[in-house]
Protein backbone atom coordinates (compact mmCIF):
# COMPACT_ATOMS: atom_id res chain seq x y z
CA UNK A 1 0.00 0.00 0.00
CA UNK A 2 1.16 3.28 -0.94
CA UNK A 3 0.60 6.84 0.44
CA UNK A 4 0.50 9.33 -2.05
CA UNK A 5 0.16 12.93 -0.66
CA UNK A 6 -0.39 16.55 -1.76
CA UNK A 7 2.57 17.89 -2.88
CA UNK A 8 3.41 14.76 -5.02
CA UNK A 9 -0.15 15.22 -6.62
CA UNK A 10 0.62 18.49 -7.36
CA UNK A 11 3.63 17.79 -9.10
CA UNK A 12 2.35 15.01 -11.31
CA UNK A 13 2.41 15.62 -15.14
CA UNK A 14 -1.09 17.24 -15.54
CA UNK A 15 -2.73 14.56 -17.71
CA UNK A 16 -1.34 12.14 -15.72
CA UNK A 17 -3.58 13.60 -12.68
CA UNK A 18 -6.58 14.51 -14.34
CA UNK A 19 -6.84 11.17 -15.09
CA UNK A 20 -5.53 9.81 -12.02
CA UNK A 21 -8.20 11.99 -9.89
CA UNK A 22 -11.19 11.43 -12.30
CA UNK A 23 -10.72 7.76 -12.21
CA UNK A 24 -10.27 7.67 -8.08
CA UNK A 25 -13.43 8.26 -6.86
CA UNK A 26 -15.45 5.45 -7.95
CA UNK A 27 -17.82 4.51 -10.94
CA UNK A 28 -19.86 6.81 -12.11
CA UNK A 29 -23.61 7.70 -12.51
CA UNK A 30 -23.61 7.51 -16.54
CA UNK A 31 -26.38 9.68 -18.85
CA UNK A 32 -26.44 11.15 -21.94
CA UNK A 33 -28.56 14.60 -21.44
CA UNK A 34 -30.68 15.38 -24.72
CA UNK A 35 -31.54 19.11 -25.25
CA UNK A 36 -32.81 21.71 -27.74
CA UNK A 37 -32.40 25.47 -28.40
CA UNK A 38 -34.46 28.28 -29.31
CA UNK A 39 -33.57 27.58 -33.02
CA UNK A 40 -34.50 24.16 -33.00
CA UNK A 41 -30.76 22.72 -32.83
CA UNK A 42 -30.85 19.24 -30.73
CA UNK A 43 -27.75 18.60 -28.20
CA UNK A 44 -26.76 15.22 -26.77
CA UNK A 45 -23.97 15.34 -24.40
CA UNK A 46 -22.32 12.75 -22.03
CA UNK A 47 -22.69 13.50 -17.99
CA UNK A 48 -21.13 11.00 -15.35
CA UNK A 49 -21.78 13.06 -12.27
CA UNK A 50 -25.41 12.41 -11.71
CA UNK A 51 -26.93 11.90 -7.92
CA UNK A 52 -30.20 11.54 -6.25
CA UNK A 53 -31.38 14.90 -4.33
CA UNK A 54 -34.71 13.75 -2.79
CA UNK A 55 -37.55 11.23 -3.92
CA UNK A 56 -40.53 13.62 -2.82
CA UNK A 57 -40.75 16.00 -4.86
CA UNK A 58 -38.16 13.81 -7.41
CA UNK A 59 -35.20 15.78 -7.55
CA UNK A 60 -32.28 14.58 -9.42
CA UNK A 61 -28.64 16.84 -9.28
CA UNK A 62 -25.81 16.60 -12.12
CA UNK A 63 -22.46 18.47 -12.25
CA UNK A 64 -21.37 20.79 -14.68
CA UNK A 65 -18.48 22.64 -16.39
CA UNK A 66 -20.18 26.17 -17.85
CA UNK A 67 -16.62 26.81 -19.75
CA UNK A 68 -16.01 23.78 -21.47
CA UNK A 69 -18.01 21.22 -24.19
CA UNK A 70 -21.04 21.45 -21.64
CA UNK A 71 -21.85 24.93 -22.06
CA UNK A 72 -24.04 24.19 -24.98
CA UNK A 73 -26.71 21.96 -22.73
CA UNK A 74 -26.62 24.35 -19.95
CA UNK A 75 -27.96 26.88 -22.14
CA UNK A 76 -30.30 25.22 -23.82
CA UNK A 77 -31.49 23.99 -19.83
CA UNK A 78 -31.65 27.69 -19.23
CA UNK A 79 -33.60 28.72 -21.85
CA UNK A 80 -36.76 26.02 -22.22
CA UNK A 81 -36.03 24.70 -18.76
CA UNK A 82 -36.34 20.96 -20.05
CA UNK A 83 -34.04 18.03 -20.66
CA UNK A 84 -33.93 14.30 -20.38
CA UNK A 85 -31.68 12.19 -19.16
CA UNK A 86 -31.15 8.88 -21.38
CA UNK A 87 -29.07 5.95 -20.01
CA UNK A 88 -26.39 4.16 -22.26
CA UNK A 89 -27.10 0.58 -22.99
CA UNK A 90 -23.67 -1.67 -23.38
CA UNK A 91 -24.44 -2.28 -27.44
CA UNK A 92 -24.34 1.69 -27.94
CA UNK A 93 -21.78 3.02 -25.42
CA UNK A 94 -19.19 4.00 -28.34
CA UNK A 95 -21.71 6.17 -29.87
CA UNK A 96 -22.39 7.83 -26.56
CA UNK A 97 -18.79 8.38 -25.88
CA UNK A 98 -18.78 10.02 -29.49
CA UNK A 99 -21.11 12.85 -28.17
CA UNK A 100 -18.48 14.10 -26.24
CA UNK A 101 -16.68 15.45 -29.17
CA UNK A 102 -16.84 18.97 -29.89
CA UNK A 103 -19.33 19.76 -33.05
CA UNK A 104 -20.46 23.02 -33.82
CA UNK A 105 -23.44 24.55 -32.42
CA UNK A 106 -25.31 23.40 -35.65
CA UNK A 107 -24.40 19.64 -36.04
CA UNK A 108 -26.85 17.63 -33.59
CA UNK A 109 -25.39 15.20 -31.89
CA UNK A 110 -28.07 13.03 -32.14
CA UNK A 111 -27.77 12.69 -36.32
CA UNK A 112 -23.82 12.99 -36.05
CA UNK A 113 -23.41 10.05 -33.56
CA UNK A 114 -26.30 7.68 -34.31
CA UNK A 115 -28.90 8.59 -31.96
CA UNK A 116 -32.59 9.27 -33.00
CA UNK A 117 -34.79 11.82 -31.40
CA UNK A 118 -38.16 10.71 -29.64
CA UNK A 119 -40.47 13.35 -28.44
CA UNK A 120 -43.25 13.38 -26.25
CA UNK A 121 -46.28 15.59 -25.75
CA UNK A 122 -46.05 18.82 -24.35
CA UNK A 123 -42.21 18.48 -23.31
CA UNK A 124 -39.50 20.51 -25.47
CA UNK A 125 -36.54 18.33 -25.25
CA UNK A 126 -35.66 15.42 -26.90
CA UNK A 127 -35.18 11.35 -25.45
CA UNK A 128 -33.24 8.75 -27.26
CA UNK A 129 -34.81 6.83 -28.82
CA UNK A 130 -32.25 3.74 -28.17
CA UNK A 131 -31.89 4.19 -24.65
CA UNK A 132 -34.55 2.12 -22.62
CA UNK A 133 -34.61 4.43 -19.22
CA UNK A 134 -35.33 7.90 -19.94
CA UNK A 135 -35.70 10.89 -18.21
CA UNK A 136 -37.63 13.93 -18.58
CA UNK A 137 -36.71 17.15 -16.11
CA UNK A 138 -37.57 20.71 -15.51
CA UNK A 139 -34.79 22.45 -14.52
CA UNK A 140 -34.94 24.07 -10.73
CA UNK A 141 -31.76 25.26 -9.48
CA UNK A 142 -28.56 26.43 -10.98
CA UNK A 143 -25.76 26.41 -7.98
CA UNK A 144 -22.28 27.22 -7.81
CA UNK A 145 -19.13 26.32 -5.84
CA UNK A 146 -17.23 28.94 -4.11
CA UNK A 147 -14.23 26.85 -5.24
CA UNK A 148 -14.02 26.43 -8.94
CA UNK A 149 -15.78 27.52 -11.69
CA UNK A 150 -17.87 23.95 -11.50
CA UNK A 151 -21.78 24.75 -10.71
CA UNK A 152 -24.66 22.01 -9.99
CA UNK A 153 -27.42 21.86 -12.08
CA UNK A 154 -30.71 20.53 -10.44
CA UNK A 155 -34.11 19.42 -11.73
CA UNK A 156 -37.60 17.29 -10.80
CA UNK A 157 -38.40 14.48 -12.73
CA UNK A 158 -41.73 15.20 -14.77
CA UNK A 159 -41.67 12.14 -17.19
CA UNK A 160 -40.05 8.72 -16.96
CA UNK A 161 -40.03 6.88 -20.22
CA UNK A 162 -39.10 3.10 -19.28
CA UNK A 163 -39.45 -0.73 -20.33
CA UNK A 164 -42.17 -2.06 -17.93
CA UNK A 165 -40.52 -5.14 -17.33
CA UNK A 166 -37.23 -3.68 -15.81
CA UNK A 167 -39.78 -2.08 -12.56
CA UNK A 168 -40.02 -4.05 -9.64
CA UNK A 169 -42.56 -5.28 -7.38
CA UNK A 170 -41.53 -2.49 -4.71
CA UNK A 171 -40.48 0.15 -7.56
CA UNK A 172 -36.84 -1.02 -8.19
CA UNK A 173 -35.50 -0.18 -11.28
CA UNK A 174 -33.07 -2.94 -12.72
CA UNK A 175 -30.46 -1.25 -14.30
CA UNK A 176 -28.26 -4.11 -14.97
CA UNK A 177 -31.33 -5.99 -16.62
CA UNK A 178 -31.61 -2.67 -18.52
CA UNK A 179 -28.40 -3.32 -19.74
CA UNK A 180 -27.10 0.05 -18.21
CA UNK A 181 -23.31 0.85 -18.73
CA UNK A 182 -21.37 2.47 -15.84
CA UNK A 183 -18.07 4.87 -16.46
CA UNK A 184 -15.22 5.49 -14.67
CA UNK A 185 -12.64 8.08 -15.33
CA UNK A 186 -12.46 9.97 -18.21
CA UNK A 187 -12.91 6.93 -20.64
CA UNK A 188 -13.60 3.76 -19.49
CA UNK A 189 -17.03 1.93 -19.68
CA UNK A 190 -18.44 -1.12 -17.58
CA UNK A 191 -21.30 -3.36 -17.58
CA UNK A 192 -22.21 -4.96 -14.17
CA UNK A 193 -22.72 -8.21 -12.09
CA UNK A 194 -25.53 -7.85 -9.82
CA UNK A 195 -24.24 -9.46 -6.24
CA UNK A 196 -27.54 -8.86 -4.50
CA UNK A 197 -30.02 -6.71 -2.91
CA UNK A 198 -29.37 -6.23 0.81
CA UNK A 199 -32.33 -5.52 3.74
CA UNK A 200 -32.36 -2.27 5.91
CA UNK A 201 -29.69 -2.75 8.28
CA UNK A 202 -30.13 -2.37 11.81
CA UNK A 203 -27.54 -2.48 15.12
CA UNK A 204 -27.03 -6.45 15.95
CA UNK A 205 -29.02 -8.09 13.04
CA UNK A 206 -27.12 -9.84 10.38
CA UNK A 207 -28.01 -8.38 6.84
CA UNK A 208 -30.59 -10.66 4.69
CA UNK A 209 -30.29 -11.12 0.56
CA UNK A 210 -33.55 -9.67 -0.31
CA UNK A 211 -35.84 -12.13 -2.07
CA UNK A 212 -37.92 -9.43 -4.17
CA UNK A 213 -34.83 -8.99 -6.38
CA UNK A 214 -34.34 -12.77 -7.41
CA UNK A 215 -38.11 -13.20 -7.99
CA UNK A 216 -37.72 -9.94 -10.05
CA UNK A 217 -35.00 -12.04 -12.58
CA UNK B 1 -42.23 1.38 -23.76
CA UNK B 2 -44.19 3.06 -20.85
CA UNK B 3 -44.66 7.05 -19.97
CA UNK B 4 -44.66 7.12 -16.02
CA UNK B 5 -45.57 11.18 -15.62
CA UNK B 6 -45.32 13.62 -12.76
CA UNK B 7 -48.77 13.32 -11.20
CA UNK B 8 -48.46 9.30 -11.20
CA UNK B 9 -45.23 9.88 -9.98
CA UNK B 10 -46.74 11.92 -6.67
CA UNK B 11 -49.55 9.01 -6.03
CA UNK B 12 -47.03 6.64 -5.90
CA UNK B 13 -47.13 4.34 -2.45
CA UNK B 14 -43.92 6.05 -0.62
CA UNK B 15 -41.69 3.77 0.19
CA UNK B 16 -42.61 2.34 -3.74
CA UNK B 17 -41.62 5.94 -5.12
CA UNK B 18 -38.65 6.26 -2.81
CA UNK B 19 -37.32 2.84 -4.43
CA UNK B 20 -38.26 3.86 -7.90
CA UNK B 21 -36.40 7.45 -7.89
CA UNK B 22 -33.29 6.07 -6.29
CA UNK B 23 -32.65 3.35 -8.41
CA UNK B 24 -33.68 5.41 -11.73
CA UNK B 25 -30.31 7.55 -12.08
CA UNK B 26 -27.73 5.75 -12.45
CA UNK B 27 -25.34 3.01 -10.81
CA UNK B 28 -23.21 5.33 -8.24
CA UNK B 29 -20.17 5.84 -6.72
CA UNK B 30 -19.73 3.99 -3.67
CA UNK B 31 -17.31 4.82 -0.41
CA UNK B 32 -17.11 4.06 3.47
CA UNK B 33 -16.59 7.26 4.93
CA UNK B 34 -14.56 7.46 7.84
CA UNK B 35 -14.23 10.21 10.62
CA UNK B 36 -13.72 10.96 13.92
CA UNK B 37 -15.18 13.19 16.93
CA UNK B 38 -13.92 15.33 19.71
CA UNK B 39 -13.60 12.43 22.46
CA UNK B 40 -12.08 10.09 20.04
CA UNK B 41 -14.80 8.33 18.97
CA UNK B 42 -14.64 6.71 15.04
CA UNK B 43 -17.57 6.34 12.61
CA UNK B 44 -17.82 4.29 9.54
CA UNK B 45 -20.79 5.71 7.18
CA UNK B 46 -21.98 4.14 3.46
CA UNK B 47 -22.15 7.33 0.78
CA UNK B 48 -23.32 6.48 -2.68
CA UNK B 49 -23.60 10.19 -4.55
CA UNK B 50 -19.42 10.61 -4.72
CA UNK B 51 -18.15 13.14 -7.23
CA UNK B 52 -15.44 15.00 -9.44
CA UNK B 53 -15.60 18.86 -9.02
CA UNK B 54 -12.16 19.22 -9.86
CA UNK B 55 -8.51 17.86 -10.97
CA UNK B 56 -5.96 21.05 -9.95
CA UNK B 57 -5.98 21.34 -7.11
CA UNK B 58 -8.20 17.75 -6.47
CA UNK B 59 -11.39 17.86 -4.90
CA UNK B 60 -13.85 15.84 -4.58
CA UNK B 61 -18.07 16.38 -3.32
CA UNK B 62 -20.42 14.11 -1.48
CA UNK B 63 -24.32 14.42 -0.58
CA UNK B 64 -25.24 14.91 2.14
CA UNK B 65 -28.92 14.82 4.58
CA UNK B 66 -27.80 16.24 7.81
CA UNK B 67 -31.03 15.61 9.24
CA UNK B 68 -30.51 11.70 8.94
CA UNK B 69 -27.91 8.63 9.78
CA UNK B 70 -25.64 10.89 8.58
CA UNK B 71 -25.84 13.74 11.23
CA UNK B 72 -22.66 12.34 13.00
CA UNK B 73 -20.27 11.95 10.01
CA UNK B 74 -20.90 15.73 9.09
CA UNK B 75 -20.63 16.89 12.49
CA UNK B 76 -16.96 15.00 12.65
CA UNK B 77 -15.80 16.68 9.52
CA UNK B 78 -17.08 20.11 10.58
CA UNK B 79 -14.68 19.56 13.66
CA UNK B 80 -11.53 18.68 12.22
CA UNK B 81 -11.85 19.15 8.92
CA UNK B 82 -10.79 15.48 7.98
CA UNK B 83 -12.39 12.57 6.60
CA UNK B 84 -11.43 9.61 4.59
CA UNK B 85 -13.40 7.97 1.54
CA UNK B 86 -12.79 4.38 1.08
CA UNK B 87 -13.92 1.93 -1.58
CA UNK B 88 -15.92 -1.03 -0.65
CA UNK B 89 -14.37 -4.42 -2.32
CA UNK B 90 -16.55 -7.30 -3.44
CA UNK B 91 -15.95 -9.58 -0.17
CA UNK B 92 -16.59 -6.94 2.55
CA UNK B 93 -20.05 -5.32 0.69
CA UNK B 94 -22.37 -7.06 3.27
CA UNK B 95 -20.37 -5.54 5.86
CA UNK B 96 -20.35 -2.37 3.93
CA UNK B 97 -23.81 -2.16 4.00
CA UNK B 98 -24.37 -2.88 7.60
CA UNK B 99 -22.33 0.69 8.45
CA UNK B 100 -25.96 2.29 7.05
CA UNK B 101 -27.40 0.99 10.65
CA UNK B 102 -28.20 3.40 13.35
CA UNK B 103 -25.55 2.82 15.66
CA UNK B 104 -25.72 4.82 18.96
CA UNK B 105 -22.69 7.91 19.28
CA UNK B 106 -20.35 5.35 21.62
CA UNK B 107 -20.51 2.66 19.40
CA UNK B 108 -17.99 2.95 16.01
CA UNK B 109 -18.87 1.20 13.00
CA UNK B 110 -15.95 -0.06 12.55
CA UNK B 111 -15.67 -2.51 15.03
CA UNK B 112 -19.52 -3.04 15.06
CA UNK B 113 -19.06 -4.10 11.23
CA UNK B 114 -15.44 -5.59 11.46
CA UNK B 115 -13.14 -2.75 9.72
CA UNK B 116 -10.29 -2.38 11.17
CA UNK B 117 -8.91 1.27 11.38
CA UNK B 118 -5.76 2.36 9.69
CA UNK B 119 -4.22 5.93 10.58
CA UNK B 120 -1.21 8.03 9.10
CA UNK B 121 0.93 10.58 10.29
CA UNK B 122 -0.80 14.68 10.74
CA UNK B 123 -4.17 13.46 9.51
CA UNK B 124 -6.67 12.97 12.52
CA UNK B 125 -9.35 10.78 10.79
CA UNK B 126 -8.85 6.90 9.95
CA UNK B 127 -8.97 4.92 6.91
CA UNK B 128 -10.57 1.61 7.07
CA UNK B 129 -7.39 -1.24 6.10
CA UNK B 130 -9.30 -3.77 4.32
CA UNK B 131 -10.38 -1.05 1.41
CA UNK B 132 -7.44 -0.67 -1.07
CA UNK B 133 -8.15 2.73 -3.03
CA UNK B 134 -8.23 5.44 -0.33
CA UNK B 135 -8.59 9.32 -0.10
CA UNK B 136 -8.05 11.53 2.76
CA UNK B 137 -9.64 14.49 2.29
CA UNK B 138 -9.44 18.20 4.17
CA UNK B 139 -13.19 19.66 4.45
CA UNK B 140 -13.08 22.74 2.42
CA UNK B 141 -16.89 23.82 1.33
CA UNK B 142 -20.45 23.07 3.14
CA UNK B 143 -23.14 24.29 0.00
CA UNK B 144 -27.12 24.37 1.03
CA UNK B 145 -29.53 23.26 -1.73
CA UNK B 146 -32.65 25.69 -1.60
CA UNK B 147 -34.72 23.09 -2.64
CA UNK B 148 -34.87 20.41 0.48
CA UNK B 149 -32.55 19.82 3.30
CA UNK B 150 -29.87 18.05 1.20
CA UNK B 151 -26.05 19.72 0.75
CA UNK B 152 -23.17 19.08 -0.31
CA UNK B 153 -19.78 18.67 0.94
CA UNK B 154 -16.43 19.26 -1.12
CA UNK B 155 -13.27 18.15 0.16
CA UNK B 156 -9.72 18.39 -1.54
CA UNK B 157 -7.49 15.36 -1.79
CA UNK B 158 -4.35 15.68 0.58
CA UNK B 159 -3.50 11.56 0.80
CA UNK B 160 -4.28 8.54 -1.48
CA UNK B 161 -3.84 5.29 -0.02
CA UNK B 162 -3.54 2.67 -2.70
CA UNK B 163 -1.75 -0.22 -3.86
CA UNK B 164 0.44 0.51 -6.54
CA UNK B 165 -0.62 -1.77 -8.77
CA UNK B 166 -4.05 -0.41 -9.33
CA UNK B 167 -2.59 2.62 -11.15
CA UNK B 168 -2.14 2.57 -14.61
CA UNK B 169 1.00 4.37 -16.77
CA UNK B 170 -1.07 7.67 -17.60
CA UNK B 171 -2.29 7.75 -13.72
CA UNK B 172 -5.31 5.57 -14.22
CA UNK B 173 -7.01 4.30 -11.42
CA UNK B 174 -8.53 0.55 -12.13
CA UNK B 175 -11.54 0.23 -9.76
CA UNK B 176 -12.38 -3.26 -11.45
CA UNK B 177 -9.31 -4.54 -10.99
CA UNK B 178 -9.22 -3.40 -7.39
CA UNK B 179 -12.58 -5.32 -7.25
CA UNK B 180 -14.74 -1.93 -6.42
CA UNK B 181 -18.12 -2.21 -6.01
CA UNK B 182 -21.01 -0.29 -7.34
CA UNK B 183 -24.38 -0.08 -6.07
CA UNK B 184 -27.91 1.27 -7.31
CA UNK B 185 -31.02 2.74 -5.29
CA UNK B 186 -30.83 2.32 -1.60
CA UNK B 187 -29.89 -1.55 -1.30
CA UNK B 188 -28.70 -3.05 -4.42
CA UNK B 189 -24.77 -4.03 -5.16
CA UNK B 190 -22.55 -4.58 -8.46
CA UNK B 191 -19.25 -5.70 -9.81
CA UNK B 192 -18.28 -5.05 -13.03
CA UNK B 193 -16.86 -5.94 -16.13
CA UNK B 194 -14.32 -3.82 -17.89
CA UNK B 195 -15.89 -2.96 -21.53
CA UNK B 196 -12.52 -0.94 -22.68
CA UNK B 197 -11.51 2.65 -22.46
CA UNK B 198 -11.89 4.80 -25.51
CA UNK B 199 -9.79 7.35 -27.26
CA UNK B 200 -10.50 11.08 -27.06
CA UNK B 201 -13.67 11.40 -28.86
CA UNK B 202 -13.17 14.21 -31.98
CA UNK B 203 -16.46 15.04 -34.63
CA UNK B 204 -15.88 12.73 -37.82
CA UNK B 205 -13.31 10.52 -35.97
CA UNK B 206 -14.22 6.93 -34.98
CA UNK B 207 -13.25 6.59 -31.53
CA UNK B 208 -10.38 3.82 -30.85
CA UNK B 209 -9.97 1.44 -27.92
CA UNK B 210 -7.07 2.56 -25.78
CA UNK B 211 -4.08 0.21 -25.71
CA UNK B 212 -3.25 1.84 -22.68
CA UNK B 213 -5.67 -0.17 -20.78
CA UNK B 214 -5.03 -3.51 -22.21
CA UNK B 215 -1.09 -3.40 -21.57
CA UNK B 216 -2.45 -2.68 -17.66
CA UNK B 217 -3.95 -5.90 -17.49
Amino acid sequence: MRVINSSEILQMEQRFRTTFINSISGFKSLQMVGSINSEGNTNLALFSSIFHVGANPPYLGMVVRPDGNEHETIQNIMFNNAYTLNNVISNRYKEAHQTSARYSAGDSEFAACGFTEEYIDGFAAPFVKESNVKIGLEFKEYLPFLLNKTKIVIGEIKHVLIDEDLIGKDGFVDLNRADSVSSSGLDAYYTTNPLTRLSYAKPGKQVEELNVYREHR
